[in-house]
């Protein structure tokens, strides 16, 4: 099928034959769908309704339609409609990593009767392993699941081994190919194994030069390493060198698009996870903290206003270009500050010092300044305002040059103390660059104009 | 190898051995590198001494290279450094996306004198096949190698076609089927041909449920697909489903990395693409012409402002609040559209309708209004401003309502006609609820002020 689109009335045949239990037309609909697609059905039900639908799969269907759901909606379906019998019936045949996130959603007395469980030793064992692991390190990330074969083997009993692991593992990549200390020696992909001949030794067609990476590798960084190496998986490997687990791709693009929507997110000044569906509440909870902290920057800048109110009562058009400083402090930051998030971000290449970084940015305002402050200018002496083209312009420039400066050593800083650097270029930036520029504003005009 | 770090020193070494043409040091350590660092140790060198240790490789390995090597340097290197004949001699090597990728970034003279210096004629017709499509949808995403059965062969039959398309394609994610009019029949894993008997008939083994893409479906839809259905590879069907190329997933991370990264610079207000080791005078372009935005709409704030100077004259302090006014707006519509762009791009699940939409909005914009009124009317009485005290709540609950409005008819317009909506993010929507907040603020205190 090209690709399945759900449409209410869809939704509404599928609700209907729930209520009048038309088994036989949802067997068949089931029977037609991917896992993906049942699963987002599943997501548009109330809990008893879908969990009515999803018993109706067979058990190997209904765990990759588990697998597929999102944590919250997962985390609450599971809560809701299952009994802790059933999640391991499921558990059982996830892949270790996807059984390891589905119980990390749980409370932690669930989990253990979950474990205890579960038939199959070899899967419970595997998850316990896991388990130790924090979710975003490379650790939490792989799989143990994995076609393993020896140096001196042969093609044939690869195949073998293939044949044994089957049904264990959905995707086979690659075989990995250790030692008898388990150290990680080698790949072979399928390709190699499809066209060698059965009495071929594995260490005469294992491709040596392989990439992996350490259970403590950060999540980011085996993104970074699969994406540079254009690879479907990759090997996870202990300080020993010895191969205990493999990453795979969809895991890792699940990661990335995550990261990205958090660092929109951090970016957009919205805390904790929200997504448009979320409760009124939710929304309003995860919006609260940064409009405050923009509020309280405001109401700093109305002090630092207040304490020149003689300045504007003398020449009350000082006014007029109270949201010119702000505005302009705050796009510069965040231009600036986005451009170092994502120089950052891609680690590749040279590290640019400090210094270098700042004379560059440095050099960017100088040109900038000069644009905003000329087209500033001309509007000052058009509406009749001369006395105030120095004032204005000079803070203007002024503004320019030190929100490039805040929004260089903001991220950078946020970067060295362990916090995403991309909060540099949300409401935060926004806020101080606010202040500054009304302060630099108020402060150049109160020195230029007592002057005259 | 675990993985490699580029290091200053590890440079200098590779540079001076470039000058001293030490080429046994250079072949012995160019053996030792995956073709991806290279490209990033080329990346590093000035263009002469990157072509003469390029030169070094043997064409395959070149060839890697330079698929490798981003689409901006590869354009300036390719120019200053290769002639037409020598580009032939890679692109004749490349998977023909690639090569299509490399083509595009050169003038249409040079591209016609590679196409015929091809010595592979097969993928000149694959070039000029792909050249058709925009850069951007299935079409022009996928490659043409993959390797391709009839329904009525047997396996052994198909491990021959793999073995003869083994040169050309790289990496063999599965096996497709077709019937005598090309059209798509299903797809056979490696891991079944791996596991089948010889003489298996693939109509008994293939998978028939699949999922493909036409030529013309976006890179989202194609990204989107790929990773609700966790596929390494999705096939590409043309309108009557004959099968006419395969897109991969390295493909599609490149395309969701490269999106993630404009939809932030998009928001950060800068225009075209730019990264921080651009050239200061590409840097200062690329931020401009926001940056100017963003002035103008400042001064028609400040316009505004003087169509109230007497308002402002008599009450002075109006002009504390100002920037609380600018702010929160700006934060409140960032904040709104953010999570509307990211609802748009998921796309997944049942759409929801505008007055749905904005009426949660508005729900969420009344608890957090409430929020910011009430913290800063109590900073108004604490300053001992009591009669500033209606103007400035009232005034921030409009602004708060309008900017949530703002916030979210703005990216679902820009969705409509064509527009990417993270633009809404960005300072259009700063500008756009500084100056409707601003407008409100003097409106309320004029009407306001005056009844006093």
């Amino acid at each position: 099928m090209a690709t399945f689109d759900l449409t209410k009335e869809y939704l509404n045949s599928i609700e209907e034959a729930i209520s009048s239990e038309n088994s036989a037309f949802l067997l068949s609909e089931l029977d037609e769908l991917f896992p993906a697609d049942i699963s987002s059905i599943l997501y548009e039900l109330e809990g008893a309704k879908a969990h009515q639908l999803f018993t109706l799969l067979d058990t190997e269907k209904g765990a990759e339609v588990l697998s597929n759901i999102e944590s919250d909606d997962r985390k609450k379906f599971i809560k809701e409609q299952f009994t802790v019998e059933e999640i391991a019936k499921y558990v059982n045949l996830f892949d270790s990593d996807d059984a390891v996130d589905l119980l990390n959603e749980q409370p932690i007395e669930v989990r253990e009767k979950v474990i205890a469980l579960l038939e199959d030793r070899e899967q419970a064992r595997f998850i316990l392993d896991l388990l130790h692991y924090p979710e975003d390190v490379a650790g939490g990330l792989m799989q143990k699941e994995l076609v393993k074969v020896f140096t001196n083997q042969t093609v044939s009993e690869c195949v073998e081994e293939i044949r044994l692991q089957a049904e264990n593992v959905d995707k086979v990549y690659a075989v990995y190919v250790v030692d008898s200390e388990q150290k990680l020696k080698g790949i072979v992909s399928l390709k190699q194994i499809v066209l060698a001949r059965k009495n071929t030794k594995i260490e005469n067609i294992l491709e040596d030069e392989i990439v992996f990476v350490d259970t403590t590798q950060s999540g980011d960084e085996v993104a970074q390493i699969m994406q540079k190496y254009d690879l479907e998986a990759i090997p996870v490997v202990n300080s020993l060198g010895r191969l205990l687990g493999v990453i795979t791709i969809d895991d890792v693009i699940d990661f990335i698009t995550e990261k990205a929507e958090e660092d929109i997110q951090v970016m957009a000044g919205i805390t904790g996870e929200a997504e448009e569906d979320d409760s009124v509440w939710h929304l309003a909870k995860a919006r609260i903290p940064w409009l405050v902290v923009g509020v309280f920057g405001s109401l700093l800048a109305a002090s630092v206003i207040r304490q020149f109110e003689d300045t504007l009562a003398r020449v009350s058009a000082l006014a007029m270009f109270i949201p010119i400083m702000g505005s302009t402090g705050g796009n510069v930051g965040i231009q600036t500050s986005s451009l170092i998030v994502q120089s950052l971000a891609e680690k590749s290449g040279i590290s640019i010092g400090l210094w270098e970084r700042l004379s560059k940015v440095i050099r960017v305002a100088l040109i900038n300044g000069l644009v905003v402050g000329v087209v500033t200018g001309i509007y000052v002496y058009a509406i009749g305002e001369p006395e105030l083209f120095w004032v204005v312009c000079t803070s203007l420039f002024a503004v320019v040059i030190l929100a490039s400066f805040m929004g260089t050593i903001t991220p950078l800083i946020l970067d060295k103390i362990g916090i995403n650097p991309a909060m540099a270029s949300g409401p935060f930036i926004t806020t101080a660059n606010d202040l500054i520029g009304i302060g630099t504003y108020f402060l150049i005009a109160y020195y230029l104009l007592s002057l005259n």
